[in-house]
């Protein structure tokens, strides 16, 4: 049998997933969107989003031009092949065109989320949920449609030979970096502008004029509901494709190395492709969970957060079993390390829940922790602040410990349970950590769904807000936003702990591109070992990639400075941006005469144009650097320190993102908490404490925190593509 | 010539330094301590403090015979030998002994200050200055005394050998550890202890009363005073003392290793003391730099400033030419090694006074990014917060890049310009890195003087405000400080950096170890190596020390969290204890009568005892975590998974350390700058905002992020000590 005939249920898969997108989609469309204000309200904050998307693209598109001209060079170099330039710019485009669907479909829906809710909170859940899940099966249908459609190229293109599927891997590789780079764009840019919008109009509004969020008579609020759809849409959208492209694509990378060698018939080519047959799978499995999201008319909020508990549940349950039967169907009759590998899997998927739980705990105003926080505001807003800041700190361990129990637990499953450090248990170790991660991604299609129907049912409480509608429909979306929190926890802990293991998974594929790289050119590995024979120990053997090497060490010094400097360059950019918006949010307070009473309309246009040029402005440098500084460690440390590079912004990158996720979640919900009516409630002092630091959680966990997962891999992919440079050319 | 007579040079050294401190404490004693009231108040201080230090002995005293048994225990089966217990509980009792005598030389000399500055400035400075020379020689003298007389009593206790040198330093690390531990529990409960009492001081008196700083009316105070003694000075000088022998022991152990299988004669025995000679040298050029620290009577602010310049930087220089002596003089006949080695010492130098500068330029009002924090107190609080962080985060770039350089550098230049990783160029490169450290801090005992002087200057000026001098003394007192400020910049740079390189260090003397105790259990290498021949190279191939091993990796990722999980405990435990003053504050100016008047006397004593108990009750955890963290990861993960945790935690840690310490330097001053007068000046909204900002950054730079550097080292030593335990029993 032709098992290349399998990458057709891949794209069968993928396009299901988009027909069904479409299909949610048209039937939202056919809802009601309200009033003829709603509908205003809506099509300003539409057109809004719109226009900042196009401007952003814009600037993108000349990164990518740039950037894929130097690929054509390396290319002509004989520094990479023909295929990377083209490949590099389809994920890019891929990325942002799930981004963008998925925006359109948000700002489509809230009004009619709003009127939905209007109803009852079950109509409101169930226009939210399905817009959510547009977003969802189109980044899954879309990242699948890439993969299999660049396969199906690559296949038939490439010569047959030895290396055919690792040179086919290793170039697909490449339309990753394009999804990275393209993520980082807009979770950087659209982060900064919907903080800098989100800051101005909380703290000149909420906290010195006490008008309440989302109030029309506020200038900066229709830039507020534009950043919600820049930064948490599409920048959410763009950042899960790359996700989960990324995993599928590293660990089909893995599998064709790891089984470079197999005896054993056609073995290679079916632990290429298994990956992707999960994601297939996967995808089947989040369309029975998406419509197990239903209620009875008058459900109560427990009722609906089961709904959507059953939804997510069984698909990662169900996922968890098709994983052996996928496993046992492709690797069963040739060897029995089928169980062992899809063991690694149901590894993957406990260690997304834990974190997922780690997260609640630690971010609930439902759990002490939180609770914490928001008494601390009590003693002011620097005791706010020191607690929230020490909450995220501590919130660390948990994940962290889980990851690396996973991390170990996985390659033990894939490789038999083999201590033994050798090549074959090596690669099938690290084989098995890459499917975890596949497995923690596989059901995004309604994990990303309970997780994009929260700013869904954010803007359609904004849009409620302004249209003047009565406060229970507030009330609603309010719930439906709070509900969503507490199920995206666990969508983010998988989202955390995959990439930890997909960025792991791209360091084995960085020396598999050296090895490459060296073949290309006819080289031998600096101690001399045959380029083609050697194993990923000859590797770290010939390159010194040990823990004496002071380059490593250097390297590893490098990449945890660079994820802290990459988050103080957004923070500053959104501070910048914030500074400004509140300056312009006074003015108008102050100069225009009747806003107050609500007799005069505010500039939003002129909000909304801060917001944009901040981004625009500030988004550039944290995100070349992440190109630039691996090209440059890689061409004066070499490789052992490109390797130190990626390992220190690995480990330093996600416990990082882990403290600012969790603080800025925290401050987020202390805030709620007093909201609620605790230590004085709303317009009190300990109110006003808790919103500053709420306001200083907003670019920790919507603009720093969620980009260093990007980051991290962005810079992976960097080296990988330049792997045939840092051979040929480096300093030291 | 029996080199071995060198060590009575250090020792004569150490008598130097310790007789010069004496004589200057005693000059300090005769000056006089001013009015009836400021000597009631330095004695309530004072008191204050020497109980809290007695309360803080007490529990560390536990501790240490806790472990001193563990030790014992250990070496009863052979896991170590039978010096270390004792060696611990030594390097453990000078740690706390510099600090005792720094203490209570600051204590002495506060009212001294306070009562000269009525004078003039310079006699302030003289007074100030001399006292704080008493601290840096005490700490100097003590770690040359511990290590002169240990390794002449090694010397004479362990039989002739070729392993003689090698077991003699690695003997000496034990007391290293017993110095880090004391340190460690003197930096956090000193830094729980003051930043509880300041922050519970300034929230409620400064930023709800409207009082000034030190006001004899806030019942903080006494406590708030009490707290720079036992946080900024013993802290200070534990930590100091941990640093200075640490430098030198780790660089003893490398030379020891990288010199055995040396074919001249007394080449290793050299080698070894090299480090403690240049710190013996050290002392001398100190006491000429602190000598050069006088002005003309009627100095200005900048003649000061030279003055202190001038002390310090002649010191570096010289050492900088002597070292090249030194090393003419040890190795100069046999080998032309000698002035390369020395050049790691200017590349050291080098390195800590750009360090420094950065450190400088990030934190002083007189530069734009802290004018900028300053700036964003004009939206807030929040904006405050937002741009410290951003500032922090951005400013980690230049220090790691600048150690990063002169790792590479030190190392090129010690092993002669050998770029390949042999095992003979890696050890002498190491060697180098080593003694760079070495070098940075061998002038200690005139840069610790000019950063202890700060806070004597500053428990001066408290002095003065209580006893009700005219405001000229305190405006003189609080010059003393800023100014004092600038110039421990530098000596903060060299303390950093060479904390990094001493880390480093310490990897290779962890190997020592491991190989050390192999031979001691007649064992070989997992992969066969005789242990006694093997290289470090061949220790990182046997126990597959590289990047793709995924229990290096692990360890990498936990060591990252614990810098992060031990900030988060040490931050968690301020607010505790600040929270708990403030309640305690304000309960008192709500329910004394008359207290806010002046009529009434607050009640002193009960803030202390707050601040006393908060630092006893929280100071464990975390301290106790550094000790056990590397034990369990030995024992689950083995010698590879400790190799990771240590380097995760050197790379994160440091970064963080420099994080926390230069956004909470900004804060503090960026509060400055708005009270010389900008955005509104004392007492705004502008004021109040910053205040928010130095109260957050308080627990930054004197809690968390100074113990991290003892937190990296320590964990370096544990893992020294329990090396014997992890080889022998590891569950992967």
């Amino acid at each position: 049998m032709d098992y290349t005939l399998l990458i057709y249920c891949v794209l069968a898969a993928s396009l299901l997933a988009l027909g069904f997108a479409f299909y949610f989609y048209k039937s939202m469309l056919k809802k009601d969107e309200g009033t003829d204000l709603m509908k205003k309200i809506a099509a300003h904050v539409r057109q809004g989003a719109m226009a900042y998307l196009k401007q952003q693209y814009k600037v993108v598109t000349i990164v990518f031009v740039v950037l894929a001209v130097l690929f054509g060079i390396m290319a002509a170099f004989d520094l990479q092949n023909g295929w990377v330039w083209f490949a590099f710019l389809t994920g890019g485009f891929f990325s942002g065109l799930a981004g963008f669907f998925g925006m359109k479909t948000a700002t489509y829906a809230s009004a009619r989320t709003a009127n939905a809710a209007r109803q009852s909170l079950n109509s409101g859940l169930q226009v939210a949920f399905r817009s959510g899940a547009v977003m969802g099966l189109t980044v899954v249908g879309l990242a699948l449609l890439d993969v299999s459609v660049w396969f199906l190229v690559l296949d038939y293109f490439i010569p047959e030979g030895a290396d055919k599927l690792i040179i086919i891997t290793t170039t697909m590789l490449t339309f990753g970096m394009g999804a990275s780079t393209q993520a980082l764009f807009a979770r950087v840019g659209g982060g900064i502008y919907t903080k800098a919008a989100d800051v101005g109009a909380d703290l000149v509004g909420k906290t010195e004029y006490n008008i309440p969020e989302d109030d029309p008579r506020n200038p900066a609020t229709i830039a507020d509901n534009v950043g919600d759809n820049v930064g948490d849409v599409a920048g959410m959208g763009a950042d899960l494709y790359e996700s989960y492209a990324g995993s599928i694509l590293a660990t089909m990378a893995l599998g064709a190395s790891a089984f470079a060698t197999s005896a054993i018939e056609g073995m290679q080519l079916k632990a290429v492709l298994a990956p992707s047959l999960i994601a297939a799978v996967g995808v089947l499995l989040s369309l029975i969970g998406i419509y197990l999201v239903k209620t009875k008319e008058g459900a109560g909020m427990t009722e609906l957060l089961k709904a959507l508990s059953r939804g997510t549940n069984t698909a990662a349950i169900l996922i968890a079993i098709a994983t052996f039967g996928i496993f046992a169907l492709l690797f069963g009759t040739d060897t029995n390390q089928w169980w062992q590998v899809s063991l690694s899997v149901v590894v993957g998927l406990l260690a997304g829940v834990i974190i997922g739980k780690a997260t609640e705990y630690y971010t609930s105003q439902t759990f002490r922790p939180t609770q914490k926080v928001s008494e601390s505001s009590k003693t002011g807003p620097a005791t706010v602040i020191i607690s929230g800041l020490g909450l995220g700190m501590l919130s660390t361990a948990i994940p962290v410990v889980t990851v690396g129990v996973a991390i170990i637990l996985a390659y033990l499953c894939a490789n038999g349970f083999h201590v033994e450090f050798t090549p074959a248990n090596l690669s099938m170790g690290l084989y098995g950590i890459g499917i975890a991660a596949v497995g923690m991604l596989s059901t995004l299609g309604i994990t990303l769904a309970t997780d994009a129907y929260g700013p869904i049912a954010d803007n359609a409480g904004g849009n409620a807000e302004m249209a003047g509608l009565p406060a229970e429909v507030r009330q609603r979306t309010d719930a439906l936003d709070a509900l969503g929190n507490t199920t995206a926890a666990t969508g983010k802990g998988f989202a955390i702990g995959s990439a930890a293991l997909t960025a792991l998974a791209l360091l084995a594929s960085y020396i598999e591109e050296i090895k490459m790289a060296l073949v290309r050119m006819g080289k031998a590995l600096p101690n001399g070992v045959e380029a083609a024979k050697a194993t990923l120990i000859d590797f770290m053997d010939a390159y010194n990639v040990n823990l004496m090497n002071p380059i490593v060490l250097v390297g590893i010094f490098i990449g945890a400075m660079m994820a802290f400097l990459f988050c103080g360059l957004t923070m500053n950019a959104v501070g910048r941006a914030a500074q400004k918006m509140v300056e312009e949010v006074r003015r108008q307070f102050e100069t225009i005469k009747g806003i107050l009473e609500g007799k005069a309309d505010p500039d939003y246009a002129r909000c909304v144009e801060i917001s944009t040029k901040g981004a625009q402005h500030e988004m550039l440098l944290p995100s070349l650097l992440a190109i630039i500084v691996p090209i440059v460690t890689g061409l004066v440390l070499g490789v052992a320190g490109v390797l130190g590079l990626l390992i220190g912004g690995l480990s330093t990158g996600f416990v990082l993102a882990v403290f600012m996720a969790n603080s800025g979640g925290a401050w987020d919900n202390a805030k709620k908490y007093v909201e609620e009516g605790h230590f004085g409630g709303k317009g009190s002092d300990c109110h006003k404490a808790t919103i500053v630091g709420d306001t200083v959680g907003d670019p920790f966990k919507d603009t720093a925190g969620p980009s260093l997962n990007i980051l991290i891999k962005l810079m992976s992919m960097v080296s990988i593509v330049m792997a045939g440079l840092t051979v040929s050319f480096h300093l030291l």
